[in-house]
């Protein structure tokens, strides 16, 4: 196997993992010594072990004169666990592959300083774009302290997502909802507004064949408003609320005592106070799943690193049918945000659009 | 070359004509004889030479025991030109390929059981379903008397075809654009709402770099309230205008001569009127531009055929922006009209979905 | 239709007619005004209407203000027909759209001359790349004065032409055999040499389910060794003896006074010679069937210009079977001649492999 | 993630180790619980932890109540390390996904057996061809007590594999070289015939950039007539000769006391007995790279399992330049051994071709 085979290994282990490990990034490492796999690991749970410990572990006292590819730079400082690039000096490697260097800019490049006086060889960047884009969630947190936003919106080809009388039931298909709960499954949070609490009704939970991950569930309640029965204050998963100035929180309080509520200082509640308060929270992906209002509040703000359109082969008609992305519209077309289209896939008879804001020519 | 490889060549070079014979259909055909091409022809302007005219002018009396590739069935009635079933006999062909019969149920065969009984071997069906699909518009007109109906829309990723202003120049690349243009070239007429010509002021012809044909504009004006700087009042092409039973169509006739003006029966436009009414003035192809409103009611009945979307990589946002298709909306998600994704395409930044109603399965 | 799908149009009715107009080139026309095609033509038989001449016979007065769209340069001089370039300045075209030029370096750019001085515009270039592809072996007859060759061979997966006892029957699958008439069918001759004839005792002749023309079958027998029985006397195609100065050719020519016989001045025969003679004879096009020492002949020369491998999927073994390429081997594989793979295709269940000579880099 | 793409990871990482755990096979192992990954291994070197050990090693304690997926049936004997289906049994886990049963019939299924006894749900057959593709040589080697056999060779377009002088460096890219030396890797022995080491003088060792294994080097020398210079003689891997009854091993061995020598009881080698006596001294794999006489004595026998063959894109002629497989040719072509394409890739400039014998249909 070349040097590039070994490091996509390495990225395939840490891409099964995504979604299990926040806080933490995917890491996934391999130690070859030669041109035989002597350790493979994974990074399996935030404070446990690292990738590199895994495979180091296997590959015991073989490891000297080895070489070790790793996704991410090595952690030099003493965290839950000792740090890695000590690990990786004990065992007496020869030569590090990284491929892409920490995010964080103050300690970017320690570990690597680390291992270059201890004497081993560093090479770094080896498929450093398949190994940030593995963990864009990750780097766009510790750079901006806010989560990742991923807008997700299902709609019929002519861009409705209900009837004029609020229905929605199902505009996509079986396949495409069971792409979103992968989706749920992979991020920290997932948020709605309390209308679409108020009027779906939804659980919010993942529902994969194999198990999976519930993400917090986020609700944006202005006047706190949300009704005893509604599904999302079930136990399944956290539940967070963020409300108001003006809403009531001590009879909410006292009533819901495992639902955390957060009270901004405003009397309404803006997008970028909330993506504030959860990066604060540590939340780093968050999966926007509506309604209408609440996608129209990222929007207009640009406030998001991803959209997820799930189109329906379907016309609905109706100009008070609902849209996908209401709030208000900026007075001309040349306003609208740009994206660069990502993917489009089939999914049963749907279209997934995958799609990022574009990134300003300098 | 093989049999399908005669028949492809002969539908290449009839869909190089589409849109340029209407009323007829576009028809290719080739005459080989020994495995040699020894004349190729496409049916090119209504009134004009058959395509089995041109192939057999030009293979002359070499004709004489050679075979003939058909892509629909050769007529066998007087019409503008003399039946080309008779033509084929007196050159004394050995053999016919016809790719797909005669749409119309009245005269479907007549041709080929004339060349039979002249002892002429036929074989029918040969690359029938691309032959049905290049002719279909027209096969449509034929069965139902009324045009095949391709609904036009334009929008970003969210759904809106306009700001809440009014304001969509523009929405998509001119690469789409462009595609629209030859969308217009192919098409008998064009279709849009008044509200469309008042607020955008259209031209509504072909602006091709090679040139092309204006399809006939097509207005629906309730009331007549076009005003005298509409540009598609221009003499570049044709305009109808639909009106309804009040309409003062006196004073209208007087100031715009040229416009020919149709007035219904009813106060209001029905959209299955005008169908029959532009199927009488035997338009086969219709394409509707807009706006919102008039699409809607497309969409409410259910009278359309095919539809282009043209998606653009942006994010609009606003519950008031315009949505493409407009009107009234069903009160239940599972009323929207099914569709079958014919076609994906990029065109330039922007996403290009053909799509056509789906078939109920018995 | 942009202008480039329009000379597209015009390569595809010039490429189905490949190989039936030697030793005229492949040409083909379409006349287009305002986006609408009045004229489509090919050139379909030597000696008979150019190209040109059908598109502008089609067009007719139409043709004024027109452009025409032509895959070669119009012919300036009076041959079998007056000069295409005549014709257009006559039908007063407003511009010519050019492929390639003239190959005849003698009289390129007389034709486009002349348009210009007419007033004419003139483009030229436009899909160059598959014009000179199409007309490929036209265009290395003009300027070498020798044909085109094509060496074709079929071996099993180890290079296996027949077993040590001579059996070949059958290397490849009857969809191989199939693709082998279609090249028989566009060659102007087929070149074997006498112990083929004499072991194999094939017809060489064109059997396609369509019909197709028969090359002139050209036998290298220096010693003029063909016996009675040899298929290849047939009358169902031409063929014509190349021998050597030695062979006794005054009993052969009594007994066979159909048979066209070449003597060389040499007593054995050599294939710059070979190609020499059939160059004069306007053999435009030569696909050259074997055995391995004529393949030998013409690899170890370096003459020829493509090659067409099909490999069977089989392992035959054996250091007496024969090998596709005989001859004398050079003596380091360092001179052994390069080629570029020009396509691989799957045929069946075998392998074709398409290659020519690699260009030297300069 | 769904069962298929966490059985499709265990997958990957036995891949990565495809040539290292002979004579065991490739083994990955993932352990799932509640859709998070909580330990993923590979099998990585004979005589230490099967994979199963490594994934639950990784899970611990939390391994009860998950699922796991294993490439093969878990063993359930007493072997270097305790049997797997035990370690399952003992942490509890709720279900067993197993791809492929162990391929020694006498023990297919008792793992499974035990574990189902235990009361655990077990899940055999997903993604089962691809888990068959992974072991093919070690389930050949347990079915048969034979190696599996890949002959390999190198050749131009015509076939040749050295010219009439017998040179034959390079026919092929260094592209085509390094994918050599990755197979060398992953395979137990190659083995080549004498005149291959006495006329080229190989080493035939593994040099990959990251390092990897030498395979043991075979030649078959019937007479014992190495000589001291050859290369396979080094000390940097080991070598082991076969020859022939009449050989007079007592010098030899006298001489080269480290290179093992395997003398048959017949005067000649045959193939068959070459390959029970390497089935014997656990060769699962064997890679046959020639020279001519050695891969025409395997094909004539029909003793091989794949051929890789690495075509270069040239021409050499001549009917004494050495074939690839040489030995005696059947009479007929019709006897020749039918393969199935199984890829064609283009490495660097050259053509690789993979094939196995084609399965007789019943
Ligand atoms: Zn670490
Ligand atoms: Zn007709
Ligand atoms: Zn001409
Ligand atoms: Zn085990």
């Amino acid at each position: 196997m070349t040097k590039e085979e070994y490091m996509n290994l390495a990225l395939s282990v840490a891409e099964a993992t995504i979604g299990q490990t926040s806080p933490n990034p995917s890491v996934g490492s391999v130690v070859v010594k030669n041109g035989k796999i002597i350790g493979i690991g994974s990074h399996l749970e935030p404070g446990k072990e690292h990738a590199e410990v895994h495979a180091l572990k296997q590959a015991g006292i073989n490891a000297e004169g080895a070489e070790i590819y790793v996704t991410l730079e090595p952690c030099s400082h003493h965290g839950k666990t000792p740090p890695c690039a000590d690990l990786i000096i004990e065992h007496k490697l020869k030569k590090v592959y990284v491929a892409c260097l920490d995010p964080n800019p103050a300690v970017a490049g320690r570990g690597i300083e680390k291992l270059r006086q201890a004497g081993i060889e560093v090479e770094v960047g080896l498929q450093e774009t398949r190994a940030e884009e593995l963990n864009r969630k990750f780097f766009h947190f510790i750079q901006s302290k806010r989560p990742y936003v991923t807008l997700k919106a299902a709609m019929t080809l002519d861009g409705k997502t209900a009837t004029s009388t609020g229905d929605s039931q199902w505009i996509t298909s079986s396949a495409a909802r069971l792409d979103v709960h992968k989706q749920r499954d992979i991020h920290d949070a997932i948020l709605v507004g309390i209308n679409t609490v108020l009027l779906d009704n939804p659980q919010l939970t993942t529902r994969l064949p194999q198990g999976g991950k519930n993400p917090i569930r986020i609700i944006l309640d202005t006047h706190l408003r949300i009704t005893r029965n509604s599904n999302v204050l079930s136990n399944e998963a956290p539940t967070w609320i963020v409300c108001g100035s003006k809403a009531d929180i001590d009879t909410f309080s006292v009533e819901y005592p495992n639902i955390r509520l957060f009270q901004l200082t405003t009397e309404n509640i803006k997008i970028e106070d909330v993506l504030n308060l959860l990066g604060e929270q540590n939340i780093q992906s968050l999966y926007v799943e509506g309604g209408s209002t609440i996608q129209g509040a990222f929007v207009a703000k640009g406030l998001f690193n991803e959209c997820h359109w799930y189109i329906a082969p379907k016309l609905l008609g109706g100009k008070n049918a609902l849209t996908t992305v209401g709030g208000e519209s900026p007075h001309w077309m040349k306003d609208a945000i740009n994206l660069e289209i990502e993917k489009i896939e089939n999914i049963g008879p749907d279209i997934k659009i995958t799609a990022r804001p574009k990134k300003e020519e300098e």
